[in-house]
């Protein structure tokens, strides 16, 4: 076998912007108790990250009158892959629409689309970067400042969890056209129930899981150490935010990561996660039969989850216009 | 006020012998899977203590057709404090049993008494020593031993929750006659609904809380740092003993305490247990009001407990005979 | 053997006051940076404590024109113990200053000595309690505030290391007057060279060290988990205090301890400290010969340590007066 | 720009073979005491993994008379990429060999050359994978044992520390032929002192600083989470392997890992490491002036490093023969 020819390469989840009813509760919740960097405020807008991320911001929070996702947005390797990926969503009929650098801060040009299963999700190759240099032009990377930081503090963004109507559908596009490589897959009744897709060698980037149409899961921040996780249902509880704890902390037997579920003021659902394992993306998929994930493959251990667990909060209707 | 002249002295707890259906699966549980070290083994018997214990074993397992409590164990400051302990008794009329050093391994000269809120307690002076040198005379503390240590490692025994009928009752025990102190108690519909009761600095060698009877609902293990209550999730979900976890991980409101419960293959319900403070014992005690306690005392977070939760195991009914 | 008579009960350390050059400086130090929680401050004093002490302050900072140490104070179990302490040291021959209530913030009345090792010491009984109840009158322990905690944070304060001219000299005080306990001792040429002494469980609340006479080596606070030795130099390095930081992390044999030696702006030095073991007092002292110490029980691992780490801060020469 | 066509990419570094003058003593240290997973075992060789590795093996540790590096490995994310490579190194004047499958354990056909800068490399595609299933079909990832693991343990192979005499010479290799990434790098007196190279998001796969000629300074685990670092000192303290404690733990500013330098009794040096950040391969690599690498680069803190610390293990002489 030679090497294919590629079009485009994408690189990695970039960022992701949820939707607040109360821009300055979330700023309270992500930034004063969590401990997310602040970037920059807009009228309507706050933009943040973790500590370890690299990008001026990983996570926008929009006011809205619902909460939600807004879009997330994948990183490619070059500028141009932005014209490849242009031609193929025509080809697959989908409306793509560009913008232009500066859209959202620090951002270059970016293609927008939704997806075949319905989700916002924008392709961009430029984002500003934090400074790795000090006033006097020495080395300061920028997670060196734990004299400064609070909360737990989060690391950096890791992962989307997407809600899907059919996962075997969902895969046509984000394994067979943009290229995704399963780590994990569930099986249910002879179709796919969910799938865990990555282009860096974690675990993944984006989850698809079987529901009843396209709506957001969670969106998850990677920390620095297990007791992390715990730290962050401390902070949350010690804050007056105990009602925001959704479940955890606990492992996942798929993936194997720690985590703990917590829901922002206006109810948008963020995973503290660490823990998954890195693995070549040409490694064969690993497959859990239903009964098997449904036992050990969604909770290595940990209680039951709660019914809530399971409620999604919608995606932007109106994206890419 | 001047120093008041005191009869005997309670230092602490000292052991805990637990009644387990099946030995083998019992030293599989506790030895192989979460790390206690192995002590003596006998026909009927396996004694374990955790890495940081100085006593020879702190945790008895005698074979018995029911899981739940044969009795702990108090130390007391000076041999003859067991007379004084002895007499005490007669005066509030409770049945006393001395038996001779050698009984329990290692043990001195002990005092056996079914306390007034029927719990089976024994107070002794002597415990034979884990040694402290190595076989040349060098020194080696017991816990330096991390190369060959596997499981969580527990580190020492920590204390005994109780169940009792009337707690206030249990108080005029406890607090005036043993002179344990109170850290922090909650009262419901005017009345004592549990006392947590330490003769050392931390929140409790003891608790007692309101159930129908006396039975034993945990003893507890304290380890060595946060992340190893959810080593310990991962050791019994790792290792097959997924069951086995009870409920947590998660923190106490009363104690502050990170916890996990998990049952042993008999049933026994075991706490690892890590966090709490240090508080003199003369300050005074912290009152909860029920609600209070309710919401966040019992819980600062995690998730809501199952109603297994509330199960417990029976006492020793023939002690001290 | 019968019970003896106490005269007086030492229960534990109680707190530190240091001497600074620049309280500014100190408050950057302690406060700022490694996240000692302020208490009171006054025109020449700042006073400061550990998130899980619940006296209202444990260590002061008194403007001065040298570093070093002012005093040290021991907690006494009854009001009365400070007359039997006033009769034992009248009885050696040391004078001593009775102080009333209030000279330092929240403290009652206290007893102050130079120890017959040159050491300025004071006994106390009673000193004002942080809060552990809100606004409302709901339980709210002092360590439940990490969203408003910087630093490392520290926990509690542990333990004074002195200079001594002559341990030998030092037990007959220390251990045959104030009946503190040895917990390990080193021997060098047939003498005391060194004694870890305890009122508490843990393996000190003060040790004595030979030297050419009484300085102060460092002033010990306790922290929640190994990993936070580590995070007080990322602390220090981040802020800009990396020259701050004196010697470590490692572990110490003898006493089983994680470690780290920083000097404060003053240059005196303060050791973050954590992991050692619980012992009853009564146990056998653990005694090291020479060779053994100074092999394995000063560092049970880490770098040889620096001509710098023998340095000391002075005590104060007017003490009591 | 278009999108450049590639003949070849390098994924990531997979295995490195270390000489041991005695493999007894190797497979005590490096499985019985740090907990590295044996794979497999021949007469003169020794194969072991981390717990997260999903290859078969990433270190070998192979009988020799000296101890050194044999070679190391870099995947490739095709098999033809092996021709590609071979087209290159003729190009470059490099004598090649080629390998058939099998000439490793688990490994398939292989290419393997001295690299320019002296180093003996060897590409490969294939390696038998950890099964990921357990004996009844079920998913059991290679990590989740932790009730079987022992030691530290280490996670995964993460990079190389090469020593090399000129090292804007090696980049003309590594960097503008093999396509590694420079994520930071050392200017002395105007030249590359030192360069971080990646094929991977993290700090380096590889690192290449100036020295006297080829030489191997280190090979590099990594490991769960900060404490591991320590753990670690404890592990070969307690084991009687203190000795071979080399320097740290510390933390380094360059790559801001936590780290400790550990020698196996042959002399080879291990870094066990934690804690470096992922940034995309097209970021502009983070340059560090000498003065200021040489004052928080190397250590961010952390005690001065010993002069032992500059010792290098020679690299097998014959290879590729
Ligand atoms: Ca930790
Ligand atoms: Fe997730
Ligand atoms: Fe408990
Ligand atoms: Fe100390
Ligand atoms: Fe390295």
């Amino acid at each position: 076998m030679g090497r294919p020819q590629e079009a485009f390469r994408i690189l990695r989840l970039g960022h992701c912007v949820l939707r607040v009813r109360d821009l300055s509760a979330a700023r309270s919740f992500y930034v004063d108790v969590l401990g997310f960097v602040p970037a920059l405020e807009e009228r309507d807008a706050l933009y943040v990250r973790g500590i370890a991320d690299f990008d001026l911001w990983t996570l926008g929070l929009v006011q809205a009158d619902e909460p939600g996702l807004d879009h997330f947005a994948l990183r490619v390797e070059y500028p141009d892959d932005l014209d490849a990926l242009e031609e193929l969503h025509r080809t697959l009929g989908v409306p793509v629409t560009r913008v232009e650098a500066g859209r959202e801060p620090g951002q270059g040009e970016a293609l927008r689309v939704r997806t075949p299963d319905g989700h916002p999700v924008e392709f961009y190759h430029h984002m500003e970067q934090v400074p790795v240099y000090d006033d006097r032009g020495r080395v300061r990377l920028p997670m060196r400042s734990t004299h400064r930081f609070r909360g737990i503090p989060p690391m950096f963004i890791d992962h989307m969890n997407l809600r899907v109507e059919d996962p075997d559908a969902s895969l046509t596009y984000w394994r067979d056209r943009l290229r995704f490589s399963i780590s994990e897959y569930t099986v249910r009744d002879g179709k796919t129930f969910a799938a865990w897709l990555r282009r860096r060698r974690g675990t993944h980037d984006v989850a698809v899981v079987r529901s009843t149409g396209p709506s957001l899961h969670h969106v998850a921040y990677h920390v620095g150490e297990p007791a992390d996780v715990m730290r962050t249902a401390d902070l949350l509880a010690d804050a007056g935010f105990r009602a925001q704890i959704d479940f955890g902390p606990g492992r996942h037997g798929l993936s194997n990561a720690f985590f703990i579920y917590v829901r922002d003021p206006s109810g948008n659902r963020l995973e503290i996660y660490m823990g998954d394992y890195q693995r070549d993306l040409d490694a064969e998929p690993i497959r859990w039969e239903w009964e098997d994930y449904d036992e050990g493959g969604r909770l290595w251990w940990s209680p039951e989850y709660p019914a809530r667990f399971l409620e999604t909060t919608p995606v932007n209707p109106s994206w890419p216009l």
